[in-house]
């Protein structure tokens, strides 16, 4: 019998595909058209035991977190503004009102940070606690497809990658490795990183004003939640080209330790939740020029869908991460 | 300790509703008002072991029920079409890929009964498996609140109550009292109420051709989700009026047994997911014949927000049912 453990989340996410539009589930983000034009549509879940822990993650940042994840899509996939959530939460009688309430109060402040509302949800016993969220966005008038790339596009990203990897180890108390090498400052960073992701609203209105005149509204993104390789491989596959990273261009933050094991922990970290964008190079340009923390680490080219180091060496993946595993 | 059991379900969404702006909470849909004029939007959840068992419902039904629960709510709040729904689905990694694509099948079934799409969703590795849907509507001509009732109008429902209550005892083969009583027709019918709950979108339709020109578009609605008496309360609550219900006129199913035990099966059952409605006397008329399954229950009048029998007597719960303890 074939169990969700043997499918893996790809291959599950495609096999759903088949009871949507086309093309529906192709982006993070759906774009809602009947009766109502341009509105962005998002949802995500965080289970506890798969995607938090009490041992890691306070209840205020854990409502904080479980818009942050959310918006991140609709942001990355052009909406320019933020309507709202519903907010599903899943958990056991037990659970203590002040849990609850420290949730609502992370999810609240959040939503302030964004202009946006609580518009409703639902509540329910269960085994385990979990927050389902939906989010609604307006869209911009730049939708970001993940297959808009073109061989030519700089690829650049919002900030350092792997914070939130790291934060979360440090909060877990892993063995790392070179650990006493890592200041101080990178690690309360790292920490804030994980439990308080921030939301890049901002970010992405700047792309729009840093739009070149006279240049076509084409752009790729996605957001890097299930991290920076994952986010571009998933351009590549989607514009059907092929990215080349640069090694010593990655999105590290100050103090990243220069080992070959912390670039992969860069590259394959997961939950960054900044913008990877493929874009045109003069729009690049502008856009780099516009964001302090916006670094460029590659380019796109035509080819297979793979990831390329600049040597000519396919990136394989080396921590590895797959859901439902 | 104060606990969600502590609290109850009623007790934890008055004090979730300070999150969220004045109002918001107050019907169950809420409206989108920010960019888009007119959109409806429903969040409910589904979670094995409170609101389904692999031993009553078959994955394709359970399917179907995630879309009409939420689409029920949606109509009885006065969407006149469906957009989409987003579904997240939570599931332990042994689950059968046949467990999941049944469910889905049930669910795409749903949504072309009622001319929707599935517009998106996630998919999370979890130790319970569940379904938590946001369902997306156009707000129609009228919005249906719970705080419209007043003294003088007729309440009236879309057809019998208690059915699905009945369906799920039977297929969990509880003892009944006056079993052997119940004939085989209400049986099926109590099953299929339960399992394949019908999705009211031309009933609710027909309430929009049935106003009587010339008279204000002013009802209050909601859906029986929670069982009629709670529905008719809730009415009362928001409303500020007092419900009288004639024991005779209870919308009973041909062939439900005449005891009194059997008319709080009817009153406080719950998940029947109809439309009930609190009417001037004209329109309650118009409906009435445009609608064959629908039933007059009885009246609203000035007074404290409580519900009556004609005789004066409180009706009082005798089955009782709260989430979350």
């Amino acid at each position: 019998m074939e169990t969700l453990a043997d499918l893996g989340e790809i291959e599950l996410l495609h096999r759903l595909e088949c009871y949507a539009p086309p093309g529906q589930f192709s982006d993070d983000t759906a774009l809602v058209t009947g009766g109502t034009a341009g509105l962005l549509v998002n949802s995500d879940v965080l289970v506890e035991g798969t995607h938090f822990s009490d041992c890691t993650i306070s209840p205020y940042d854990l409502g904080w977190r479980a818009v942050a994840v959310n918006i991140s899509d609709l942001v990355c996939s052009g909406a320019d503004s933020v309507i709202g959530i519903t907010v599903t939460l899943v958990a056991p009688p037990s659970t203590p009102w002040s849990w609850v309430a420290s949730v609502y109060d992370g999810l609240y402040e959040a939503l302030k940070a964004c202009d946006a509302e609580l518009l409703g949800g639902d509540c329910s016993a269960g085994g385990e606690r979990l927050l389902a969220v939906t989010a609604l966005g307006n869209a911009g008038p730049l939708r970001l497809h993940r297959g808009q790339a073109r061989p030519g596009d700089i690829l650049v990203t919002a900030g350092p990658h792997g914070l939130s990897k790291l934060g979360l180890a440090l909060l877990r108390s892993e063995t790392l490795p070179y650990k006493s090498a890592i200041p101080i400052e990178l690690r309360y960073r790292a920490i804030r990183a994980h439990c308080r992701p921030a939301i890049k609203l901002n970010v992405m209105r700047s792309l729009l004003t840093a739009h070149p005149p006279g240049l076509p509204w084409r752009a790729a993104g996605t957001d890097s939640s299930d991290g920076l390789l994952e986010a571009v491989r998933s351009l590549c596959r989607s514009s059907k080209c092929q990215a080349i990273l640069n090694r010593l261009d990655l999105p590290r933050a100050p103090g990243w330790p220069a080992d070959g094991i912390w670039d992969y922990w860069c590259l394959e970290g997961g939950e960054d939740f900044e913008p990877v964008l493929s874009l045109p190079p003069t729009w690049a340009q502008a856009w780099l020029r516009a964001v302090p923390d916006a670094v460029r680490i590659g380019s796109m080219q035509a080819g297979p869908a793979t990831v390329l180091w600049s040597t000519g060496e396919e990136i394989a993946n080396v921590l590895g991460y797959q859901h439902f595993v």
